[in-house]
Formats: C-alpha cells, structure tokens, sequence
C-alpha cells in the first residue's frame, strides 16, 4: 500500500492510493485515522479495513491532490547517516568539506550517525529556502529513508527488518559551509525546510527486494546522483540495530540512510543549488518527490 | 519563579515552589496548565495568576515529592553544544576520544552543535543504565541548559536573550567509545537514560547574572568540576543566534550549553562511571540534580 498525507479544506488528511496511482481513498474521511502515525501504530488492525476500503470505498482522482510531507511533524529528529555509499564517502572525503576527515581511508568503520530536526521537514514541490545558508553553499542528496513501525530496543535475537513499516524519499539538503565549519553537522543539515519528504510511504511488503531499488537525482533534468540501495556500505539491518541497541525505536521514527555519489560539492568548483533549481529524485517502488529552490 | 513537574497518583503535574521551597503549589490542580510546555506557552498571561496562587493558593510540602524532569518528553531533539568551556576543549582534544580533533589548536571557531533525542531524558534521581553502552565507557557532562519560551526565527534585530524562558541543569551523559567511533555524536550521546534533567526550570528574571552562576559536579561525593557560566567559550546570546538564524525556535526548545573541565576522560586513564556511582550537579540559582548509574 501507498500512504498519503494531503491538504483538503485546509487541513491534514491520510489517503491511500489505488493499485493504478490514479486515485485515492480518504482515509481520514472514512474515519480510519486522522494521521499516518496514528494509522502505522494501529497498522495491524487496520491493514484489512483500509484493503476493504481501497477495494470498495469512495474515491477520489489524485489529480490536483496538494500532497504534504507524509510525516509532517516527526515526534522526535530525523536519523541520517553520513558517507554511507563508498564512491560518496571518497568524494566528500576529498572535497575539503568533512572536517571529520584526516585524509587517507575516507569509508567509515562505524555508521555515522547525525539527526535533522522535524522543523526542517517540508513536503512534495515546497520550496527550499535557500537564503537561510548565509554561505550561499547549499547541496542536495538524494537518500531512501525507513520508517519505523514497531517500537522497542532492537535485542540481539530481533529481526531488525521486522521494525520497518515502510519507506520514503528524503533530500537530506546540507550547508555544505555550515556542516564543515560547526564540525558536528545538526545546523548545517537542520535548517528549516532543509529536509524534503515523499511522496508517499509504501508499505515494506510492497517491495521484494528494497537493495535491488535505485535512487536517482536530477537537478534541472540534469541525472547527478544514480545507485542501487544494494550499494549502501551499512546496509538497512545495520543501521536500525546500531540505533536501536542503544536508542529506544518509536513508531514513525525515520532513518535518513545516506547518500550516494553525485552531490554538488563532488564537483570542481562545487555545483551548488540556486534560486530556481529544481530537483527530482526518484525511487521507481516510492515514486518521485520534486522541490524548487527559493 | 521555580517550576517543577512531579508525580502524583501516578500521573504528571506541574507545580511551582514557594519562596522558601519548602512547599509547592500543584498548578494541574488548580486549573492553570496540565503540563510545563502548556505553561510556558502562556506564561505571559499565566505569571500573575501564578504569583497569587504562590501567594494564596492551596500548599503542599516538597518533603516525599517524587520530581520528574521538567520537561519529561521534549518535542524534537535537546541542542547540545560540545567543547564550549576552553579548558575542557583542551583536555577532550588531547584524550585521543575527539575524533574531530587534528590536533594542535582544539578551541572550536564556531559552536559545535549536535542533539540527543527526547528519548534519553530521564528527572531527578532516576537510574542512567550503563549498560546500554556496549563499551564500558560512560562518562558525565554537567550542562546549564537554556529553555526557550518565545517560538519564532532570531533577526539580526532581536535580542537573544529575549528567547529565553528559564533555566535548568542538564547531565549530558555520554558513550565514549561510542562519541568517538562514530564520528557524528547522536548515537555516543542520544542512548535512553542519558540526559537526566532538573531538577526545576527557574525563569530567567530570578537570575540577574546567569555569568556569574557557577556549575559544579560531584561523583560519590568528589568534586570533579566546578566553573564559571562566564567562561563559556561561546555565551548563550551567540549560541540563541547561531541555531535561531536558520532553524526556527520552538517554545520548549532546550539548548545545553557545554560542560567545563573535569570529566572522566580528562583523566589518564579514564575514569569511567560504574554502577553504584552517584552523580550530583550543583547550580546554585536553580538547584541540585542527582542521578544514580544502573
């Protein structure tokens, strides 16, 4: 299934998409849940409603649909993880902008692990607010996010794909000049509307294999970013066991899982975004999510 | 004005103390607000009802009150700042645990910025579980920590100081081992339990000289240490500035503003805690923190 969050006179609906993209229950309407976290809390109950729905309920076209963020306002900072695709890690490790590297080995032994906070989460075709990088150094990456159904600590004898709910598109947008100079990256990577989401959430069981899924990114039509999330140097499991040994997970926790190779500052001189740009990145079993610079 | 939240009938009140605080009175009680963040969104209505009920109200002893931290369940992530007292940028720099340092010059340029999640809070007096750090290597860190009351993005023409709703003490409890292996301090410093708080948010109009307040931390009973506010190397008007200007403030937004010399890896070797340990923070205008480790 493919969730939705969406503006309808005015406030916050839930949907569901129809098998052929078209159209889409309102499940907020339909008295379902009012928001996607309440429903992913309640997912094993609701699964079999929300097919009857999605099967025989009122619907309606998606065209025109004003899509928000699927999670407007996480309970608690994204997780992201840095340098987590090997040619990235070399790229940015050679760029001058990693003040975490002392050159030499640029791929990390451990996964780096920083957070965005829920106010720099903004939804599909919302503009990037640009000028709030004074260093005028802003950067893309595209990035497969996991959203966390089930909560708990992750025990040495869990599954740790059996906490996923399901799974997102985020632009983790950076200050490049921010993120180098304050050295631990939260500001660089917080600002507001810095952190792009969606379009939808698809359900983990829509997607056999999530590692044989590309992402790719596009500035102004231009491919710059393109891999396989097979490529990822800490893989899915990884990631949600290292947080969560130590981190209690929550249901609608997001783990940003890090960014391949392609970004602006690969780039000699840097390529970074400009008022106007405009920046597809695609996941084919997600969908796109577009934004604009502003 | 001291606020606190506590439990009672196993549910979380809000409270203010009296002059002598001795005795409180139970603001959920009287109808003012359920919680603290509830409070301080209405304060400025709220301090006049608030100073007659101190007054007049309905008292209760402190002897036996079970606290809780004053904010039990922060919105987003507490910003914290790392390497913000110049001596204790010394002695992290030449631990070998500062995985940012390339040695020589280890005084940052800018505010070093990073968060724990809400997840690790734990109030006064409850247990730190060490043994979430697969490593051993459990370190304190006691913090002034600034609360915002006034939501809204820094201008060039506000005053800092203006955003401030209070204060309290923060214990930045810290993995080591993991600080440092992972680069990024999120996973090191965000684990459950380890970010106690408290042990009440005392406005900022109680303090005319929050420089001129010391910090002082105590493990079993030995002072291990004890500085100035003053000395931090970045003051909190320019730590409100440097994460307003691009990340919008929120009502209830924490900021630990960095921890002095004295900690246990500043000894060779280190003097990690260990179960037993008992940890006691001291800001006089705003009160005394302790926490056990599990």
């Amino acid at each position: 299934m493919k969730f939705i969050t969406f503006l309808r006179n005015d406030a916050e609906h839930l949907g569901v998409l129809t098998a052929d993209e078209k159209e889409f229950v309102d499940l907020s309407e339909a008295g379902i849940a009012p928001r996607m976290i309440d429903m992913i809390k309640g997912f094993d109950f609701l699964r079999e409603p929300i097919a009857r729905l999605i099967a025989n309920g009122s619907r309606h076209s998606t065209s025109g649909l004003k899509l928000l963020a699927p999670i407007r306002t996480p309970s608690r900072n994204i997780f992201c993880i840095g340098k987590n695709y090997y040619e990235h890690a070399t790229e940015f490790g050679s760029s001058g902008f990693d003040s975490g590297s002392v050159g030499g080995n640029e791929v990390p032994e451990y996964p780096i692990i920083f957070s965005k906070p829920p106010s720099a989460v903004v939804g599909p075709h919302a503009g990037i607010a640009s000028a709030l990088d004074p260093y005028s150094s802003v950067d893309y990456e595209a990035e497969l996010a996991v959203i966390i159904g089930r909560s708990g600590r992750v025990a040495a004898a869990d599954d740790p794909m059996s906490f996923i709910f399901g799974y997102t598109i985020i632009n983790d947008v950076t200050s490049r000049e921010l993120q180098k100079r304050h050295k631990q990256w939260l500001l660089g990577k917080g600002i507001d509307t810095f952190a792009p989401m969606g379009p939808c959430i698809v359900t983990a069981d829509e997607i056999a294999d999530i590692g044989a899924q590309t992402i790719q990114l596009w500035v102004n039509g231009e491919l710059r970013q393109s891999a396989s999330i097979g490529q990822l140097i800490f893989d899915i499991p990884t990631l949600i066991r290292t947080i969560g040994s130590s981190i209690t997970l929550q249901t609608g926790d997001i783990i940003a899982t890090g960014t391949p190779a392609g970004v602006g500052i690969g780039y000699k001189p840097p390529r970074y975004l400009v008022p106007g740009d405009r920046i597809r990145i695609e996941v084919p079993a997600i969908g796109i999510l577009e934004n604009n610079v502003l």
